[in-house]
């Protein structure tokens, strides 16, 4: 079944991971996973310090490039009856403002205490969202938790 | 830690779930989740009965405009220790003839019992895959297993 905009927005904001899609100029889709916040119809997502080649990273330069973004978080189970998916369709854009990134800086703390001790440095990756959708193999209640909530 | 091309293929080929991400002519991406198989150096998903609109379906309409995907598989955890992802960047096209795709759905039935009852359609979605890339937090057995493995 289809989720209304509202399901799907609610499900996105309560995963702890998903995938960004972005583009570049050539057309080349590119896919990581991404920790995120979501504040009123934008998605944000900050580059941290996990080890990783920061400087020059393909999913900033291709958002620099052509700034169109899919975000998806979904839900495995081999009951394919709880199986489920959420996504937000948008633009992206770079923030690096030092006063506009504090905000979402603190939003991801709170959300990931991980980010307390290493907080991220970004720049910022603001998604204004054109679009939630999302699917569900059955109604809310049958179905399973976001494959991403920790089992630690 | 950057994983080698093998060890990237292999965490991919063993995962249950990828996240397909497809552009159509405008450069938008699109996202969703796949069950898939890797056999050589090809990932192929098909089109299966779960309740959608099959027709004319976006991630089928993308690659036969532009043929550029790219295919996630992750871990999360909250043990950020434990994190890993591999992707699988290429060309797609779509495959149609029946005794082509007969071989892809063994495999897929062969992987997922699911679709012994109910075998996937096609089309099949048929990715060369021209690079196998991924990233592991921490050495192999410390981190997790993949999130997508059923807990059933």
């Amino acid at each position: 079944m289809r989720l209304s905009p509202e399901e799907a927005r609610a499900r996105f904001a309560a995963a702890r991971v998903a995938r960004l899609a972005s583009v570049d100029a050539a057309g080349q889709p590119h896919l990581v996973p991404v920790t995120f916040v979501v504040i009123d119809d934008r998605v944000f997502h900050a580059v941290d310090r996990k080890p990783k080649r920061t400087t020059g990273l393909k999913r900033l330069r291709n958002i620099a490039a052509t700034g169109m973004v899919a975000l998806l978080c979904d839900y495995y189970d081999d009951d394919w009856a709880r199986l489920w998916w959420v996504r937000a369709d948008g633009r992206a854009e770079l923030w690096t403002d030092t006063t506009r990134c504090a905000s979402v800086f603190a939003a991801l703390r709170a959300k990931y205490p991980q980010y307390v001790r290493e907080p991220p440095v970004g720049p910022v990756v603001a998604v204004r969202v054109e679009r939630w959708s999302g699917w569900a193999a059955s109604q809310p209640g049958h179905g399973g938790r976001d494959s991403s909530v920790s089992t630690v």
